[in-house]
């Protein structure tokens, strides 16, 4: 990934916020014959502990996925973590109305994970995994459910249908292009512009994060 | 991509509308020496024209990002365009108050396209570009910006920072995990949790690409 120093992430705290919060990863998983050399499936991954080399993630993916029949041959891999991204209107920036020499950008935080991926296959591993992962989803539910509600030969037919994946983080590159490299005085314009914006997903959860970051750098 | 016929997207027009609604793709161009084998960009990118074989995406990227120095050798690509996801809860599913055999599970939709990436370097193909995705972002904003109210010096010096893109499109996939494998009192009862929840982004969004789903199979 192309990452010019000023779109670095603001803090490992940011970076780990990130990908709870948008915690679907396009996972890609070594695959030599395949044209792009990897398969890419969808994966809701866990983190339960701060996002540095050595942590691990924590998913699962349906026995029918063959994506870890190609793991003990490739077992490299990359777990790309989308947070919000918005096209940015020129008319935000205050530059504007003084000079004109502006010109449309699109604002995004992503974060890259790459490391190795491991499939279990003990009923036991596979049992915490779920569990792990459905206290974290539930936490907010009013009555947060819990597996041990699921009769016990149901839960055991569908942890026979899964492959537990554990993913040992390598390294981690987070990229925040929030225009930090614009005025306090833009940033302040975009934020405005995208809190009103009506017709495009993102915009809100965007102005969120300027926001953070906007107030960190004038504090 | 790991893809049962029942997780089928509904339509073309539901994919293009993926694409166009949640345009940042995560861009991957061949690249043999990396460990993946490809490089990763997040690049956003214009759809206009249905998203079939032989139809193109246009982009550009700093002519600083080193992914376009690769593409004369390594034309193949992907665009991972991914739209909301949200955790799903067994609470909702009126199911699981009649026997309780039931599961969390995850939604999403996503779209991948393979195809050929090729890069322009011609000042003019460059402006074209540039002024139809500028165009395309603009058109909900009150008094949509154009590229001409930038000075022509400045705005020959911000094309000449950048590179290009045209993707052909060799091959579309897409999936909508989207509960279509529950009863349509399930799918209405993941709905209303969706349309009520407040604490994690894309909920809203995916509430309504259920109900869209949803409604077509009970018409």
């Amino acid at each position: 990934m192309y990452l010019p120093n000023h779109f670095n992430a603001p803090s490992p705290e940011a970076i780990d916020a990130l990908v709870k919060a948008y915690p679907l990863a396009s996972l890609l998983t070594g695959a030599p014959e395949e044209p792009m050399g990897c398969l890419v499936n969808p994966v809701p991954m866990g983190l339960f502990e701060p996002l540095v080399k050595g942590a691990r993630l924590w998913a699962h993916v349906a026995r029918a996925n063959p994506l870890w029949q190609h793991l003990e041959a490739n077992p490299q891999a990359m777990a790309i973590f989308n947070g919000p991204s918005a096209y940015i209107t020129p008319n935000s920036y205050a530059a504007k109305a003084e000079h004109h020499r502006v010109v449309p950008t699109y604002n995004y935080a992503t974060v890259q994970v790459t490391g190795r991926l491991i499939a279990h296959h003990d009923p036991d591993t596979k049992r915490r995994i779920v569990a792990q992962l459905t206290d974290y989803h539930e936490r907010h539910q009013p009555q947060p459910w819990s597996i041990d509600e699921a009769p016990a030969d149901y839960m055991q037919a569908m942890l026979n249908a899964i492959v537990g994946l554990a993913f040992e983080v390598q390294s981690v590159k987070a990229k925040w292009k929030v225009n930090q490299n614009r005025s306090i005085a833009d940033q302040k314009g975009v934020i405005a512009e995208l809190q009103t914006r009506q017709d495009t997903p993102h915009t809100e959860q965007m102005a969120a994060i300027m926001l953070k970051n906007t107030l960190k750098n004038t504090q």
